[in-house]
């Protein structure tokens, strides 16, 4: 199997430096990631200019672009590789609920909608994890098995990990995203030349985490595993739509 | 009702100025968008620096940041207005099909999930538009009857508009998203110092493009609305995701 | 006279504006300047990238670079100009001592170093001007003039006015260059995520700002106007390296 | 001797890890460099967000800014050394004349201005440099003797070294900053999208490069060493300033 990992913490980061270990044990694999820190990313492409590639000296290439750019580079072949599937990770940090809308880990994966294979973002529970090896032994076994599933093209398997030692994993719920609320409000903060700029505040805490959800499956200890789709249209609300037009106008 | 208006085009961004003028003419407006193009941002979220914003003449605020950033600050209450809904674009270029992964336009509508009503990204189907006014238009009406639509939280109506004289348009269809092949291959380039670059390809060419898509009614002349939702849960997948667990571990 | 104008506020800002308007009644203008406030950007050249030009309605040409790039394009003649000189301003806040060596203010005049007339670099002495138009009419009367001056080569003119009206103007005297202490430490700020971050600090206090520097004449209320040149190379320290070369190895 | 270390061409260039191999055999180091490439960064300074400090495996800390937010952090003590001198390197390609105005590696050293010792920047005349340790043997030697220099305060050495085995470099000479010519018309593009954009040329040919300067001594097989100041007043011009103004006003 070729296995194309990238993530959004960057090159350096550690989490991906553990996947890329385990996943060297039952593929071969190509790490394509940004240059730096691009959390947040979500599935932002770099539009304004060329990109460039950095190989390092223990094999991966770092992009001054963004997850999704990388994903898009490293899938295309130029790299001496075509992918049969995506894996990004591992996050330091949960991807759960709204999260997957800004996320670079999930967008990553995302981009490797058009592969062979359902494509797998992993991520720890823990801002600073102890226990990448977990995740890692975790999204090995699925890769491992990945071949079995029987799902839609186009679909994200959206992994996160309890930050534990892999025999104290409780186990495996799928699940369905939850919610968060509204983020704080923005943090204002004058700059050291007066200047008033303002911070992003931190996630909304959950708002919907009642069991079934990711927020739930994570806190009690287990593995939650949700499969995303990359068609945002919502057929439910066609109907009320297509009435809305006819009524109002 | 209180407009917040914003898009990924950028301040100076004709597309800004047709919307927002039309829109003034029915609700209390304001006006906060990214200092400088922005396409292809998505969702991202800046976190690695706090954003500044800088009061036009014209009372446009521009952020030194993404769409999503600029609808997060603009939602806050920190420019002085809570608004009741957000409207975003005039795009120039159409957001169809797996464009709305990447498109700015579509992030910053999404960005207004939390409040009081859908959300609205409008895009017109031309790269460089003649018939602003005409999309401008269709985003009033829209506004104007959406107190009546009747639709789940966190929808976001994905409109869009033919680059004709509204006149000439052929009429409204709610559409779902259409699907794109995956984009041409990266685009090698040299710079003037001899380093090899690479640049992200245009998007590919519609892949699923039939009738009840929104490339589809675009194409024949129709704006086009699709409602989006912002759960991307594949529900459909869980159970076979579930099977897949059962059976292969 | 063709006179291209710049700075590194921005191609917004009120100072640009202010010189542009006094400046087209001498000549004529080209107006090119970084799309957003750019200050601290020395002579940086942007070579990741190609530049982007976009020509607002007031006819400046806003570019997505840094004030070298602007002038680095805007005197090759793409935009249907070839200047004689580079006037770059009016900056909103002082640009003395080791200022210099940040200020994109002065990097921008001291990129038409290849221009027929000596370049001019005009900093108000106010962080938050009132008196643009004195620093304007200051720079008008300085490029009439301009003609009659015999200086070396691809020298810059740093002036510095006080912001008052323009009758209260002291004079106009010649200066040195003072010189700034270290500034002050890096400021420690923890952003919402926790995480540690710094900000330069601001500029140290003048440190050698006695009679005949820059600092004292601005603070006497004088127009200060300190010829600079571009040629680094400290002479006066040639035979002491020689001395040394000899002597130590 | 406390030595601190950096670059333009960013935390993981060759150039950066040879000098700061060949310097820790005679002191203290530590190494502060820009997370990526900035060449052409000149004496920036990031002034619209705080940065951020990362660790390498190597000990080397990465930082997203530029070259002199850089020694501005690192020299400052909060990386827990109070360096004696800075030293900035290997550069991957000579600064040469007018280079000096736009390159990073000068504008680190420049930086440590207020520095117990005269601070260093070197190159190699090579940009795909074979030997790198020629020039980190230099550097040392240079480091070495340096207590010994005689020069004024705020003194940078710009040293260009060719690439060549040490033993057969011709010697050391002291010159002056040649000049280049303007550089070359900029670079239109077209991107994938259309839209067009211009690339900042490669440096001009060297207009003024006889006996004496830099690009000579380099030329010849000779390590170049050209003392530079960073006070900017040309204080021969200071008189004809003064007649100007007498005459023309």
């Amino acid at each position: 199997m070729k296995i194309l990992i990238s993530n959004d913490d960057g090159v350096y980061a550690p989490g991906l430096a553990a996947l890329a270990k385990e996943l060297a044990s039952i593929g071969e694999v190509l790490v394509v990631a940004p240059d730096r820190n691009r959390s947040g990313a979500s599935n932002s492409l770099t539009l304004d200019r060329p990109l460039e590639a950095f190989r390092h000296e223990n094999g991966f290439i770092g992009i001054n672009g963004t997850p999704t750019d990388c994903v898009h580079l490293g899938s295309s072949g130029i790299f001496g590789m075509k992918p049969d599937i995506v894996v990004s990770g591992i996050n330091a940090g949960p991807n759960l609920g709204d999260d997957v809308i800004y996320s670079g880990t999930v967008a990553a994966a995302m981009e490797g909608r058009h592969l062979r294979l359902p494509a797998v973002a992993i991520s720890s529970g823990n801002f600073h994890p102890e226990h990448y090896d977990s995740a890692a032994k975790v999204a090995r076994e699925m890769v491992e098995k990945i071949l079995q599933l029987n799902v839609a093209p186009r679909t994200v398997l959206n992994i996160n990990v309890p930050d534990r030692a892999y025999d104290d994993l409780e186990g495996v719920h799928v699940t369905r995203l939850g919610h968060r609320s509204c983020a704080d409000m923005p943090i204002e903060a004058e700059d050291p030349r007066g200047k008033v700029r303002y911070w992003i505040a931190g996630a909304g805490p959950a708002a919907e985490a009642g069991p079934g959800t990711d927020f739930y499956a994570l806190d009690q200890g287990y593995v939650s595993i949700t499969p995303l789709h990359v068609d945002m249209t919502q057929y439910s609300g066609m109907d009320n739509v297509a009435d809305w037009l006819e009524s109002s106008f």
